[in-house]
């Protein structure tokens, strides 16, 4: 099947208009396309490089069909929106991805479930609602355990640790009744990530795999190539490919692994999925020739998906709160590339913006092709 | 001396709306800025993605205080913006380039002559305002030669060839009264051209020295590295290196050559200046960490230049009218970096994008400094 692309000046629409809605909005411009973006919060960074902004709330039908009427094709850049919200769009409009992917991935009990239907290693883990519940999955995933709300948590939020049965009494109160998952701890050697991006044709094409190194449950950096034996990148592309297939999927998703040792080799155990860019692939902008962005609204667009041709190896670092101060310094130092979110408040613990550095060449040689 | 650099979130005011200014918006954006655009046209591309758009005459001066008011530092993307529009600006705001690059540039007179008195080579050119002045210019040129109007020429618009003294009369009459200058035809081994940028502290940072191919006028593609002796690098660094002290100039200035064969080596010509970033400068955005947007906007920032770390050779195309229906299969190619200026109509002679295609790599290894 061949995709036939998006007219020049078509309109995307993007749900959420944090830095990833931003950084999908200039590849948006590049491909000559529109950027419309709906996200409530009036000073939305993305709004700031978007042809429009619709800052309504999510469950504001008028303004979502308005902005539906507008577009030519929606995706969002985070998995928080409402599923209802992408429900109702649906009806008016192409969403790529689609609610299946973002309802999969707004409940770590669905994205377990199926990761372990598609054959994948995960922690063990067990659903819990009751107080009673969490002594019956204790038993089951052992200590320590991590017990997790099901739904809307990221960069560590709603988390709580189990290290002995004595911490279980205030893990479950932090839960503060919703939904949770508890999964055993794992031991992991290293943590990787793995990014692809599923045409409208169906075709799939994965960025490098990359190491991970977590600081107080946010990024720190991302390294690539990452330490780790080639084939784990056979194993980590085809858990995604199962993914993204299985999900109908069209854009990038991200899939998150912790790299358990296992003798000289390492098993790979999914951790978690992500239906959008992920803060794991901003190195892409730096070191390959098609940056995971514009993978992502080629694949909405129905543009082809090449060889993302990475042609340099390198290493990203996300810049927390009040780190944004130290870009001047960072832009003067050869061969890294730096992005400011443009966010006013550099706030502890927010994302203000990151840097490349490249660290070697892996060379891409077109010319013959 | 050190610049202290815009504080993020500034706003850097862009002359022209173009898909320069389009590509300087989005340079402008990764860095944290905002960018409003001052573009007569209603469709300016560049005011897709920016923050704010002035659709409003260049002498309208109610409409540019109001512009400068809301603007932290103004830049030009093209040289055909009046003169007396900057000098108003430059009165309320700082403009880099200022107004005297801009007439320097504006002029090929000026621009020849002062060429000649930093010690650069040029083709031998005088002064045409009568029918008169032609014929004694011709006996300083000799034929062929090429009377072209001394302003607001591009792309071989407003230019006629004199292969024989029976052309003088159509090349005249074809200035249609404008003030002109007669230049003798250079038979040049090739086309290269330099880009470089100087910072608000001074300092120098050029890319590599490019090759460039034209078709009717209009350039065709860019190659880097040009096929030409290293020491050419070192001639085009040090005249552009003139011109930038000379004119006190901040940002991304461009300097076009014919390079003459002499015996095994070449010498420069200089054929002409852009205040601005250039055409035969898009390669950078593929094959360098810092493109020549970029440069151009950390040297109108006050942010620092380091060496920009080519890290491939490339090769740039443009995309001419109907040719952009060619980008979804270019964008199938692996290494190949795409370009859509989202113009509406792609009308014959109108640049409507661009691609670059890397040829190999150069690499770039900044993990040790």
């Amino acid at each position: 099947m061949t995709a036939t692309p998006l007219a020049p000046g078509s309109t995307i629409g993007i749900l959420g208009g944090g830095q990833l809605g931003r950084m999908l909005a200039m590849a948006v411009a590049r491909l000559g396309y529109r950027t419309a973006i709906y996200d409530p919060d009036e000073q939305a960074p993305a709004a700031q490089v978007a042809n429009r902004h619709f800052a309504n709330a999510w469950n504001d039908t008028g303004a979502l069909d308005q902005f539906a009427g507008m577009c030519d094709a929606v995706t969002y850049e985070f998995e928080n929106v409402p599923v209802e919200t992408v429900e109702h769009l649906e009806r008016l409009v192409p969403v790529r991805p689609g609610s299946k992917a973002l309802r999969t991935a707004q409940d770590r009990l669905l994205e377990k479930a199926l990761a372990r239907k598609l054959g994948a290693g995960t922690a063990e883990f067990a659903a819990v609602e009751t107080r009673a519940d969490l002594d019956a999955a204790i038993s089951k995933t052992g200590l320590p355990a991590v017990l997790k709300t099901t739904r809307l948590g990221y960069d560590g939020k709603g988390q709580a640790r189990i290290a002995v049965e004595a911490d279980a009494d205030a893990a479950f109160a932090a839960m503060k009744g919703a939904p949770a998952i508890l999964e055993s701890f794992v031991h992991f050697d290293r943590e990787v990530s793995i990014i692809a991006a599923r045409g409208l044709d169906g075709s799939i094409q994965a960025f490098d795999l990359v190491e991970n190194v977590h600081r107080h449950h946010i990024l720190h950096t991302s390294t690539v190539p990452a330490r780790i034996e080639p084939a784990a990148m056979d194993g980590a592309l085809a858990i995604i490919s199962s993914f993204l297939e299985t999900l109908d999927y069209v854009g990038v998703l991200a899939v998150e692994f912790f790299a358990v040792r296992d003798g000289d080799r390492h098993r790979l155990l999914v951790n978690e999925i992500a239906p959008r860019v992920h803060n794991s692939g901003h190195w892409t902008e730096a070191a390959c020739t098609v940056s995971q962005f514009e993978a992502h609204i080629r694949a909405v667009a129905g543009l082809p998906l090449p060889d993302f041709a990475r042609h340099s190896d390198c290493v990203m670092q996300n810049l927390i709160g009040d780190e944004i101060d130290e870009l001047p310094r960072l832009a003067g130092e050869r061969g890294v590339l730096v992005h400011h979110y443009g966010k006013a408040e550099a706030r502890p613990g927010r994302k203000m913006g990151h840097f490349t550095r490249l660290t070697g060449a892996a060379g891409v040689d077109s010319s013959g092709l």
